[in-house]
């Protein structure tokens, strides 16, 4: 006889539906290969908000009280997909009191919250995954936590944020300026009216603290991020960066420093044509890992969308069933190290810099500049530098003059 | 008190070697990690074969007789690295029948054996993994066999031999010749001096047979997978399609047809360059996935080496650390379909042809050639044709005016 494992829902938005049918879809194949029948059995939805049709269509009951969700003692997981931190949280803290597994998707929820809800799952002896929250589709999380667990991991740098490199791929390939391609973004339905979380890197931060949590095993707050985004680029930077031979992206890096220290940004990112990241288009993401052991490798899929968040939220719940037929509880095995986060000189980089006038004559001598890449004394490449060694060197211009400064990344 | 993990070593080569000093230098993140210290206490030599230096730096007995670490209870895991089919399959079967877990590399006899160790494993109660056997350092079996159980694979393609990547890669970026690359992979030791397995794509066929099982539930065997190779590919060849818009890949395909068969296929391709598993240079190995839920992903590693492949085999044996700590015991959660074999008519595809001399005048207006593609009458591509089509099409040309003919994926 076959087990059950059920599912309280919280969120019928896009990702919630999708669960809803991918698990219609899948519910044999996982039950073939588990021994584990999944089921939704009953979602919360608001009272001035009909969700009937969905309800019926996929045969499970509606309530408004999430209490009765809470009571129900054949309810094994929730799954929260309501997103934000009110009321996400309460109610996540609410079904992990009540013994209930969870699976969600909030990113930002985990990104602010993540300590108090793992310890939080771990007194009430549940799981709690959220494989979702980083690169949609991407299998990131469960696979830094397995596969990497007998590496060391130097660097993970990543393009987690769909919306902005949909929105930097279009200017390239429409030859669109930001405002335009932000509307047309906006207009499908890629962008939110308020565009503030994507474009200004916030998105992409929370994703970096949870990669930062499992790669290095170092808590960090949204604080400790350098966030930086692409708001207002101007795609003549864009063009300039072609020509020197790069792409640019709004990457966001997790790297140790040779003090050991951890240095977190997110930020427009000159990537070298050749890299791996450089390749990734539209709405794509790809996290982009350095290790001692294995080297070099990336994990690429799409980052948004209701099919392939839908199938990380149902990896999760499939998961739990395995464990509950195992008898066994698990959750993400993540490790703890002292938090220490580097001094921004720790680290020397490249940098990309775009100037309203030309260089003066004397000015193209500075030992600073990469001499190779001054492109027609608009922009031009410096050599490695830290944070002061650059404001230093770019004292004696103008600043007025100065109209962009980018990291480069190197091949 | 932490739980102790041992570990009997068949095989001290390269790999072998690697998994030494990685567990040295990882064992004490594990056992903090998983509560598990794992050692190597036992490893096979031939007399002949002096290699008590690695067994005094790492800690460990020799013997010379298989059954002296069969016979020790205070063995968990059996490590086999020695490679091919003789003797491995008997040490690995033997360790099974000793209730040894097995963790492996190796390729060849998974893809020729596998049911059988399947079952012998099942049948004996103990773990067979075999992580590092496809694309060295990169988890694919795993995150196949987790992330994408709740998801319906529909094609899986990859570069999945380092060797003839690094020669296909170098004969483009140096402008040399098949022979002159070879030669030079062989002085590096990237090559054997047999390269057989590598260039003629049997390698490759042997990870395709297990990514068919992985991905879509089907036993087959080699005799089932259409196998090509690189042998004296011309470098114009690779020149052409890159003035078409391609590059020249070695690719495995595993692809479900209209009818629900799958067609398994390994040859040289023409990759669209804007396809993530173009720009997979040298000696590193892709594989790209679609599904019906996540829809296009990949994961990108090092195909080959000593640290990455050992840390594919460490990641194996860390599982069954954990789940012996967990009180269970798990192996690849594969699913079983019944094995339908495609005929090859069941796919059209596009393909390059490169002719030696040029095309007459009349032949240009076949209808079957994609017009846009013609390459100074030397080259051009066909609209989607099967392979029946493809013949004749083809036969107006004498035999010998067809110098390659290669296929073309699509974006």
């Amino acid at each position: 006889m076959k087990e059950q494992l059920n599912i309280g829902l919280l969120g019928m938005g896009v990702v919630g539906t999708g669960v809803c049918q991918l698990l219609a879809e899948q519910r044999e194949a996982i039950a073939a290969r588990t021994g584990v029948e999944i089921f939704i059995t009953k979602a919360l939805a608001s009272p001035y908000d009909d969700k009937s049709a969905i309800a019926q269509k996929y045969g499970f009951e509606l309530t408004s009280d999430i209490q009765e969700i809470y009571q129900d003692e054949s309810i094994d997981v929730i799954v929260e997909l309501i997103g934000k931190i009110d009321p996400a949280k309460d109610f996540i803290l609410g079904a992990l009191a009540h013994k209930k597994h969870v699976v969600t998707a909030n990113k930002d929820l985990l990104a602010t919250h993540g300590p108090e809800l793992t310890a939080a799952a771990k007194k009430a002896g549940v799981a709690l995954y959220y494989e979702a929250s980083v690169g949609g589709g991407i299998p990131i999380l469960r696979t830094l936590s397995t596969h990497y667990l007998p590496d060391t991991i130097t660097s993970i740098s990543g393009i987690v944020n769909g919306t902005t490199n949909y929105m930097l791929t279009k200017m390239l390939t429409d030859n669109l300026s930001y405002e335009e391609v932000l509307a047309e973004a906006q207009a499908k339905g890629f962008a939110e009216s308020d565009p503030t979380n994507d474009v200004d890197g916030i998105d992409a931060a929370y994703k970096m603290v949870l990669l930062t949590k499992f790669a290095f095993g170092m808590t960090i707050e949204m604080k400790d991020v350098s966030i930086g985004g692409i708001r207002g680029l101007a795609i003549e930077d864009i063009i300039y960066a072609q020509q020197l031979g790069y792409e640019v992206k709004l990457i966001g890096t997790a790297q140790k420093t040779p003090k050991n220290h951890v240095a977190v940004s997110v930020g427009p990112v000159l990537v070298p044509k050749p890299h791996p990241l450089a390749s990734i288009k539209y709405e794509f993401n790809g996290v982009y890992i350095e290790s001692t052991g294995i080297d070099r490798s990336m994990l690429y899929g799409p980052g948004a969308g209701a099919r392939p968040t839908a199938t990380s939220v149902l990896a999760d719940v499939t998961e739990i069933a395995k464990n509950k037929s195992a008898g066994i509880t698990e959750s993400f095995l993540t490790f703890e190290q002292p938090t220490q986060i580097a001094v921004p000189d720790e680290l020397r980089q490249r940098y990309y810099i775009a100037l309203t006038g030309p260089l003066a004559a004397q000015q193209q001598t500075l030992d600073w500049i990469d001499q190779e890449s001054i492109l027609e004394k608009k922009a031009f490449l410096t050599k490695p530098l830290s944070p002061s060694e650059l404001t230093a060197a770019l004292s004696i211009f103008e600043d007025g003059r100065i109209s962009q400064i980018m990291k480069v990344m190197e091949e």
